[in-house]
């Protein structure tokens, strides 16, 4: 059998580098393995020195905080170094003030980088505080997560969440480099491995037909996390994130949308399950199949491709079908007070076929009614 | 004696619009009479329709919220009215975090547009709001006084405060329009209008030596709010700053520093003394008579040049010499920490001649020696 990179017909290297083009916000995405050492180095490259801040989490911390101020203090780096609690409880006001503060406290300056250490909680909160800190300060992301990897360093998206929803505090706020470092996934809980892969498989079915086949061949690799397969993986993803992004970098014009596949009824499950009994990939993995299955029965795509896309995430241990004790009223009720919603309707995002999704203007009701 | 408009040679209207010119982000700065109440009819002009936040302080609600609540029902809005108390204390990430609360838990959308009105704690703050509000909702700005209205309200800085520094934490957030009513200045206090008209001043002293001349051949006009006399002199000065504005949005190529004219001894004086023995304009206006002498010092003008400053700004009844009890050296210190000083340098702003500034690179210590 084929290692998922031959299979992907694309060279095994240990690095590749992918462009974010928005003209002076323009900025790279490095996927590699162990390129957390080489922060210092890139940091001096993109023109900073002297200080920078590092926020991480306790848990992220603990790990790899020790190797990433080293990388810093070899290229003459002084860190001003912010440790916050783990977990999205935490992704607050109260806590984007404590790390305002003891930033500004220490004499954070508008040149000076401020470095988000972590998951998507770590990432969202430090872009926002770099977003607002003296009007905007440069920000680099060093995800943490399979989930931030692929996703939410990329992009701009940045927030903390308010107590009637998630991420409704925020701004857009391009970062000046992402360093995604695979080799760090080693560590990753498998539960939130697993989730991870949940979005890789999203960016497969909406438009990278080659990487969901490679997935389908060899999901075992993805589940070992084998750094050299994971580098062309991650790459693959970043670049159909970067595309997107670039085509629509304030989300104004409907081409970002379409990284919402699976996301309206995975957001509504998310909401009425609590957030505390799917992780996000998990309720995106149910709410493919569901997207899938929305667009089998509107005449979208053939039942193949929802038995593809439902058998993938399957295999990759991730769950499928809506719990049973969830009414789809309750969620068709979360999907009107989404914030995307608009006067009722939402831009739902179907498949045509594996690699093709396809934006289809429908009711709450409509997709309750097909789920 | 001429009238001031008759002076500066411009016709006798009740409105004048200034256009910022920033592509995408191009907008309207009216000037007129009378022009709050035409608030509703120019927010459904600007496409947006059914609600509206609208963000004010206790002060100024009592004087005009009704008004702009009557405009804003006449053009079909339902208004979620937000009141907060009056003060540069309150421009702060708590009031921020009570305004954001509120307008969250209304139902605010993406798409609703926040109405800020008052002086430049609310336009600051209500601008952040609506800069972090879902990643960014419209805000028009509704300047009740005059600093507001030639200064704060254009060109969408916004910020709140930290208890080390003021505008630490805010964002560049362009408003959709801004209404600045000349009307509403008869009920500000003679000491805030006279404040204000510091800022007049300046324009005239930076970029319009007409604006000067006509202040300068009859003070007395700019003092009694003659409104009809107001609408070019507001306008005048929206235009100058428009155009900076438009030059240098985000301040990254130094353009919109020369409107720090007066403004780096300025904040010295209000960081020494405390915020809360001189107003802003006044400090400025010390600080610009500062800057008219070091200018002189270097040989950047004349001494005539130093006399019609001080002589116009004490005219208007501004204060126009550093406090004896206020130390040079402290002020030296302070500008240092300022965060607009580089390495130690400071961007100082000198006047070649009434109309004419220059960007000057100078040491704190040189600026104070000269002082």
């Amino acid at each position: 059998m084929a290692t998922w990179a031959e299979a992907a017909d694309v060279p095994v290297v240990n690095e590749e580098t992918v462009r974010v083009e928005l003209g002076a916000r323009s900025y790279d995405v490095v996927v590699g393995v162990d390129v957390l050492d080489t922060l210092g180095s890139r940091l001096v490259a993109l023109g900073f020195q002297g200080r920078c801040g590092l926020v991480t989490s306790d848990r992220v911390g603990a790990l790899y905080r020790r190797r990433v101020e080293r990388s810093l203090a070899l290229a003459g780096f002084t860190p001003i170094v912010v440790e916050i609690p783990d977990g999205e409880e935490h992704k607050s006001l109260a806590t984007l003030e404590r790390v305002l503060d003891a930033l500004l406290r220490a004499g954070i300056e508008r040149r000076t980088p401020l470095v988000a250490l972590g998951g998507g909680v770590i990432g969202d909160l430090t872009g926002f505080a770099a977003a607002t800190l003296l009007r905007g300060i440069p920000v680099v992301q060093v995800p943490t997560t399979l989930l931030a990897q692929v996703d939410a360093a990329i992009g701009g998206k940045t927030a903390v969440d308010h107590a009637i929803g998630k991420n409704l505090v925020g701004a857009f706020h391009q970062p000046s480099l992402v360093l995604a470092d695979v080799g760090v996934l080693g560590t990753l809980p498998r539960r939130e491995l697993v989730a991870g892969l949940a979005e890789v498989v999203k960016y497969g079915v909406i438009g990278d037909a080659t990487l969901f086949a490679s997935l389908e061949a060899d999901p075992a690799t993805a589940l070992t996390v084998d750094p050299f397969a994971f580098v062309p993986m991650v790459a693959a993803c970043a670049r159909q994130k970067a595309a997107v992004v670039a085509a629509d970098e304030r989300e104004e014009r409907g081409d970002r949308a379409i990284l919402n596949f699976g996301h309206t009824v995975g957001h509504a499950l998310e909401t009425v399950t609590g957030y505390g009994r799917f992780l996000h990939g998990e309720a995106v993995a149910i709410g493919m199949v569901a997207a899938a299955r929305v667009s089998e029965a509107i005449g979208v795509c053939d039942a193949t491709t929802v038995t593809r896309v439902r058998g993938l995430l399957g295999r990759l241990g991730l769950p499928v079908d809506l719990p049973v004790d969830v009414p789809a009223d309750a969620l068709g009720t979360a999907m009107k007070a989404d914030k995307k919603s608009v006067a009722g309707q939402i831009q739902f995002v179907t498949v045509e076929r594996v690699g093709r999704a396809k934006l289809v203007s429908l009711a709450a009701q409509e997709i309750v009614d097909r789920l």
